[in-house]
This record gives structure tokens, C-alpha cells and sequence, in this order.
């Protein structure tokens, strides 16, 4: 892209890739910071991608045998003590209730008052509640599986927090269930990022590395943590989906005990699992471009807009009168099984404005329609993942077929764009010294951007995970299921190691 | 109903209506209280009855011009400060974060710490913290009207709590918007009141009154509360939905001005609406029987059940296939837009057991295949409106006509029959004393029972309210919008009173 175009976001990527990940998002209106530390706005036009993602996945849950549930918000401390690793991992940043009312403070304000005997902890994740119950509906093995899924908002105060990716408060799902045998958790495990995988590659045009985090990585109480990572626009990786066997740890800490076929009781065994708004960011961050959102269409609140374009009152009835009757005759589309929207923009604006609104917004589709286009039965399309300026000239009776085409086309198109992009960034590495350059940000301004992925041996000791962490914030990404064994070096202590890893930098 | 007739829920309706109610979630496998102050866990059954209403008025939302979003959970003290009225209203029963972490306590356990700067009140309803983004959201009357509605949580440190009537913690919708004038935002109100009542109509076969709450029984900070008042079997009212005309209230105490067509500055006007969880409340004591739970078929998590019975083994494959034939059958069917879902209960049970199952649960439609019956070309069903015992023979070729007609006779059925239970059990009374003894509880060792709604004369001061309130513990349910202008005497101090009022015992 040559340095003087011009684009409707400023910085653009390679300028500033944080930076332009913000602008983004405010360009396209889907969320905004609010006064509540850490926590966010999610305006209709973010809104409406997660209840799109909501949607297809809940369809895919249901499809594995999975029912929805609502369990409190609250946990009490004590629930949240019972696991050790557990309550570790979460108690640094959680938001407790300690009071339940406020009363005037005498000085015309309010203070608290109602002090409860037990604190309440803002769920930061449900294993231990949802155990409390799971331990009052399992008794037999006849109970089992219990498959149980809850879409419900997350708190974790956490410290440093960025829109969609990092916030204090943020929606998701967590999958939580409970089986019989240690085999079967374990196949419901890889069954459900199996689930995400596909989620990820079918609906966010979003290819994933399948893998196991080590276990320093590994989410709090878990026995093995297994994830989905997708590389970003600055090669960087975020992980946008776990799924966690939990062995029995949990069973034991809320004493969920079945009746076994053979009478004796025993400890059950549990996963969870989870996806959230986080997969709004890697959307964002995977796809867009420096004109704004670029959305996989089978993921976009609205699909097709059209821009009646005229010249006095006279044409706008004309031109209106016919955008009217296309609009209508979309109503009837879809697209591998998802409705196609359409959008009538008739503001006071001009073509131009109106075209980078809806460029800026992501929309997959753009119809230009003026009184020359109607005399000769066309109309003017443009493609997002064309330039803004390429327009194409399509019969109007063509345009059932051409719409559906085009956005299958589009998503299939995203898809392999960030699969190369992700193949092309991805390297093996068996040489430290090349390691360490791969990942030294080059002299460009921007510290965080570098090599990419790095596929590397690993001889499986923390230490050498946590000097390269020190060294070049790198990490283990995964333990990829498709890496298959092989003799070679650590890349960091030289000993013998067995296999390959994902090394990244990450959000 | 015979005194000694066997019923699944014990104690039945007339026995204890408060434990019946109890029993029937129970029965049904609804949702269960938690070790969590007056918060419940909503189970699979109870949540896919939510989600069913969340689907349908979700439709009507987005066809009134609503759009969806999300706000933060909790509102800082000083947002909830700013409006006078409306902090009184919630502070007396709320939950409030006030710390951010958890350390160990010196003795094995963890105290809280991390105190915030300000305390946090986790919503009780949302108005202050959606009233601050809307102050950035809109400038101009061009910005107007904006349409914006929430599905949430919502956290209520209510005392005296029951099952979906009244929890801690419970889920809603909160519609929010803002207008250019007054006339605007009361037609929001109505028309949005207007929803609720439809959709109680059409849905959840609910007939409701609409009309205005007393000064007294408004929301704290509205100008005026529209509601939907419903009669429960035990003849009291249950407040099913309210619309909230907020005038400029909100407006000035969150700063929501916009650049008016002439060019002024102006406050804008608001509205705010909401329905919750309490409607599964209003669906159970509106319709369910000494069996269990009633559920009208257009909110009916599933509508049909196969329960196959046999012998033996051979029997057991031949009425299997059998059954999984008719149930792929179904999954074509749907009746009044709502696609018709089908169980199969093979489970290890006897049929009376699997009926009294499903009967429990409120399924529309049970049907038995037995080997006689597949010779017969024929199966026994059974609908959850007419009695357990009551079966009819019906060609296997008719059922795909069959089904849908019932669950449509079904839906209207219970519409008529809760209309008519109303109708029956609402009296004009212009007579105080007999006005009292309408109101005091017959000798049935249920205290709660009593006459039902009055409609009576009421001169507007609170003084008669409260009065009849203290008395009774009766109270006005609204001023229909259907009462008509009519001279009489207050029924309570005899002045002149204009119009009558609807006067309840309620939940």
C-alpha cells in the first residue's frame, strides 16, 4: 500500500497496530469504554456479532447434547476456597460484595452499610458453584454424562484492560460437565475445542491451532487445559477458546460422587469449557483492514446495504421506490444457511459518506442504485474485500444469485487470506541464536511486531519456558495435537526434546 | 375434583397454594434455591422456557425498532446518587463490591482486600449507567429517537424470596430509550406496554389488564408506571411487566441533551420498560394443575413425547424404529410459526412412570406405541390439558395434522380458560363493608384465599390507599386504561371518586 493513500483508519496497521485495533472499533461503532473501571460498553453493532456467534454455537452445543442453565453470581469465599490451585489462580483480581445496603452518611451522600457474614465473590468462572449443584443432581451413574452449558457475564479485575480482548467485566459461555469415567471427560474435552475449532474456522473464517498448554499455562485446578490459538494481523497470537479436564479435582472439592454400576460410590470426573467476547477482538484483529472492519459474513449483524444515489425529489421517489422492492426481494436470501440483512441507507448524506460509513462498519456488500442505473436494469456493487473503489456493474435480475455467491466467496476468500498469512509467518527454528532475532522486534517503531510463530523443540522444563518468557515475553502457545514426535534439541538448554511446540508472543 | 383422587403434586391447589407453586417447579424440574442468598439456579427445563420468551419478544423488539446491547454490571455510588428518588428506591436492598482481592488471612483462609476508591452497586436496573453512555450518544434530534434494549442480570437483595416471583439475582430485559419530546416518549411507553401484553396474549396465554400505577406504586424516578397486571389461580394479582415513562428525570441527572431543530440545547425525554424471569413465575400459577406443570405450547420447551412400550427384546426393536421413524416425521412440524420439538423416552421406566414424567413437565402431547398399536396402524395420545387417563386412538397418517391442531386448540384453550377464571372472579363493588369481606380470607386454612379483583371507586389520595392496604393488605393493581370516566364514591372514605380502580391482593 503506498504511504500517501488514503484510508478511513488512522494509524494504519503498520504504523501503529494498537492503535488502529482502537480506531477500529470506534470507526465501526461496536463498543466503547465506560466510567466503570475496566468495563465496557457493547454498542448494537458489536452486540449483534455476539449474538450471531451465540447463536451458531448454541445450535453446535445443542447438537452435542448440551442443555442451558443459570446458576447465581455470586459464589460465597467459602465455595471459592475449596480448590487450592483454583481460588489461587482467581483471587488476585475478583470483585467482592461485602455490603447489601447504602444509607445516608450525614453528610448528604451515602455509605455503605449491611455488612454480609459471608463474602460474596463476582464470578470470575462457575466451576465451584456449579459443583455445589452438580453435587445435588448427580447419584448415580444413570445421572451421567450431565452436559450443561450457561451463556452469563465474567468479572476479573483485571488491571490492564483493552476493548473485547481484556475487561473486567465480559460475556461468555462456560460448558461444564460431568461423566463417568476418566476416558469419556477426556473425549468430551477435545470434543468441545473440537466444536470451537470448527466454530472458528466455519463462522470467523478463523483458522486455529489445535493443542495442550503446558502446565504453567494451564487454566487454575485443571488437570490438562486444551486451546485454540489463531495468529492476529501482527503475528502475534490469541488464544480464543479453552477447554479444560479437570480429572476429579473438582468433583472432590464439591463433593460430586456417583453410584457406579458396580454400587460402590466414586468421584466423578469433570470438564469445562469456554468462549467469549474475546472472539469479537480476534475477529477484529484477524481480518480487518486499514479502511475498518472486515467481517466474515456469516458472522455480520447485516449483510447487504443499499444507497439510493440522486440528484432532486423527483428521483429520490424513483430511486427509493425501486431500492424498496430489492430490499423486499432480499428478504427471501440466505447463504450456506444464514438469512441475509439488508440495510436502506437514505440518510441526508452524501454517496461517499454513506459508501465509508458502511465500509468503515464492515459490511460485506454495497449497492449503488441511481435513475441512470434503473434505466438500463443495473446497479452499481461493491465488495468489502475489494478496494472502496472497485465497483462492478450487475443486472438486477442477476443480483439473487449474485449476492449469496459473493458472500460465500467472501467468507471462503477471509479464511484462506489468514490461513497464508499464518503459514507464511510461521517458521521452524532449530537454532537459538535465530530464535532469539526471530523474535526481536524490528527497528520499525512498533516493539511488539516480529517474526511470528515459531515451531521449536522444547524439552518440557519450566525453567526454560520462563527464561524465554523473561527474555523475549515469548511463550508456549500450545503443544499442537498435530505435532508428532520427533528427536531434536531444546531450543533454549539444549537437551533432548521430543517434540515441537508453538512459541509466540501473545495477548 | 374428588377429595381422594390421586394427584402428582402434593399438597394440591386448594390445600396450599404457596407449596403447591413449590412442588410444581419441583415436579417439573424448573430450578432449585442455592447456598446463595435468595438466588436460584434456573435448570434446563425452566431456562429453555426463558429462552423461549427471550426468542419471541426479542422479534417483537427488533420489529418496534430496538436494538440490543450491553452495559456495565455495576454502577458507581455517585451514578446512583444522582437521581433522588430512584436511589431510595434501591439502596435499601442492593449488593455492593467494594474490594478487589482476596490474601491470606494469617489462619488458612483469605480476607478480602484491595478496598476500591469508590464502592460499586452491582444493578439493581440500569437507568444511571446506561444514562451515561447515552449522554455521549446523543447530540443532536438527529441522534433521536434511540432504541436500545438489554437482556441482563440483575441483583436485588430482596428479603423474602421465591422461586422466578422474587429472587436476589434474576434475569430480565431492560428496554432504554430517548426522545425528542414528550408526546414521543409516552407513545414508547404505551406502545411498548402494548408489547408486553401481547405477547402475554399470544405466548404465554396470560390475559392481563393494562393500565397505570398510583402515584405510590410507581418506579422510583418514573413520572408515570404503565403495568400489565395478571390473575393468579388463587385469584391474586401478579404486576407481569411495567413501561416507565421517565419524563426528564433521568435525562437531567445523566446529562442526555440534544441540539433541538431550532437550535437550542434541551433535555431529551425518556422511557425504560422490562419484563423478567417472574413471567415463568406468572406461567405456572396462571396455568398448571394438581399434575404439575401447564405449559402453553408456543413457549413449551418441547411439545411432543413417543413413549414406546414392549415386552420384550424383539418388541423393543420393532416399536423403537417404529418410533424414531414418527419422531423424524415430526421434526418437519410446526403449528402458529413455532417449530414442534419431539422426545423420545426410552428410558427404563414403566409407561406410567414415563407418562407421570412428562405430565409433571407440562409436555402438550404424550403419545404410547406399542407392538398392537403398530399392528393397528394406530397410536394412543394423550394431550396435558384433558385427564391423565383420557387417551384417543389416532391414525398414525393423521398425526401430522393431529399435533399441530392440538397444541393451537391447547394455546387458545388456556387463554380462554385463564380469561374466563378472571372474569369469574372480578367484581364491580361499590359497598365498603362488602369491599372487606371480599377481601377477608374464608375459613380454609389458607389465609391467602379470598374474593379476587375488585374494581371500585377510589377517590386518588394515598391516604385511602395505604389505608385499604394496612387494613387488607389490599392494594391498587392500576387505573385501567380501559376505565372509562364514571361518577361514584371512594370506596374506602366515600368522597367523589371518577373513575374505578382495580384493587388485589397481589405477589
Amino acid at each position: 500500500m503506498s504511504k500517501n493513500k488514503q484510508t478511513a483508519i488512522v494509524p494504519i496497521r503498520e504504523q501503529n497496530y494498537a492503535e488502529w485495533y482502537q480506531q477500529v472499533i470506534k470507526a465501526a461503532d461496536m463498543a466503547e469504554n465506560s466510567d466503570v473501571r475496566g468495563c465496557m460498553v457493547i454498542k448494537p453493532w458489536g452486540y449483534a456479532i455476539w449474538e450471531n456467534i451465540q447463536r451458531a454455537l448454541d445450535i453446535m452445543f445443542r447438537e452435542t447434547g448440551h442443555r442451558n442453565a443459570y446458576f447465581p453470581i455470586f459464589i460465597p469465599k467459602s465455595y471459592f476456597e475449596k480448590e487450592a490451585e483454583h481460588v489461587e489462580g482467581f483471587a488476585k483480581e475478583c470483585a467482592i460484595v461485602t455490603h447489601s445496603r447504602l444509607e445516608p452518611d450525614g453528610a448528604g451522600g451515602l455509605k455503605v452499610a449491611g455488612e454480609l457474614t459471608e463474602p460474596y465473590i463476582v464470578r470470575p468462572t462457575s466451576e465451584t458453584i456449579i459443583g455445589a449443584s452438580f453435587a445435588k443432581w448427580v447419584s448415580s451413574y444413570r445421572d451421567l454424562p450431565l452436559l450443561i452449558n450457561q451463556w452469563a457475564n465474567i468479572v476479573r479485575w483485571e488491571m490492564r484492560t483493552r476493548l473485547f480482548l481484556r475487561t473486567a467485566e465480559f460475556l461468555w459461555q462456560e460448558g461444564h460437565t460431568v461423566h463417568e469415567t476418566e476416558a469419556e471427560a477426556m473425549e468430551e474435552t477435545r470434543k468441545m475445542l473440537g466444536v470451537y475449532a470448527t466454530f472458528a474456522k466455519e463462522f470467523l473464517a478463523l483458522p486455529v491451532i489445535q493443542g495442550e498448554k503446558t502446565e504453567s499455562e494451564k487454566f487454575p485446578g485443571a488437570v490438562t487445559t486444551f486451546c485454540i490459538e489463531a495468529m492476529m494481523q501482527d503475528k502475534k497470537a490469541l488464544q480464543s477458546g479453552t477447554s479444560h479436564f479437570l480429572g476429579q479435582n473438582f468433583a472432590k472439592s464439591s463433593g460430586i460422587r456417583y453410584q457406579s454400576r458396580s454400587g460402590e460410590f466414586e468421584y466423578a470426573w469433570t470438564t469445562s469449557w469456554g468462549v467469549s467476547t474475546r472472539l469479537i477482538g480476534a475477529l477484529i484483529m484477524a481480518h480487518s483492514d486499514d479502511n475498518g472492519l472486515v467481517l466474515p459474513p456469516k458472522i455480520a449483524p447485516s449483510h447487504v446495504v443499499i444507497i439510493p444515489i440522486y440528484r432532486n425529489e423527483e428521483e429520490h421517489e424513483q430511486v427509493i421506490t425501486f431500492a424498496k422492492e430489492l430490499e423486499k426481494q432480499f428478504k427471501q436470501l440466505s447463504f450456506e444457511g444464514v438469512k441475509i440483512y439488508t440495510e436502506l441507507d437514505d440518510r441526508d448524506l452524501t454517496s461517499s459518506e454513506r459508501n465509508w460509513y458502511w465500509i468503515k462498519k464492515g459490511i460485506p456488500v454495497r449497492i449503488e442504485i441511481g435513475p441512470r442505473d434503473i434505466a438500463q436494469n443495473t446497479v452499481m456493487v461493491a465488495r468489502r474485500d475489494q478496494e472502496p473503489r472497485d465497483k462492478e456493474a450487475v443486472a438486477v435480475e442477476n443480483l439473487v444469485s449474485f449476492i449469496p455467491t459473493a458472500l460465500s466467496a467472501m467468507q471462503e476468500g477471509y479464511y484462506q487470506r489468514a490461513l497464508a498469512f499464518r503459514e507464511e509467518n510461521t517458521v521452524e527454528i532449530d537454532d537459538k541464536d535465530q530464535f532469539y532475532k526471530y523474535f526481536t522486534p524490528k527497528n520499525s517503531g512498533q516493539p511488539e511486531i516480529h517474526g511470528g510463530f515459531a515451531n521449536a523443540h522444547w524439552c518440557g522444563s519450566e525453567v526454560c519456558e520462563e527464561q524465554i518468557k523473561t527474555d523475549l515475553k515469548v511463550s508456549i502457545r500450545c503443544i499442537p495435537f498435530e505435532s508428532k514426535e520427533e528427536a531434536g534439541k531444546c531450543i533454549c538448554c539444549g537437551k533432548e526434546s521430543r517434540r515441537r511446540v508453538i512459541f509466540a508472543k501473545s495477548y
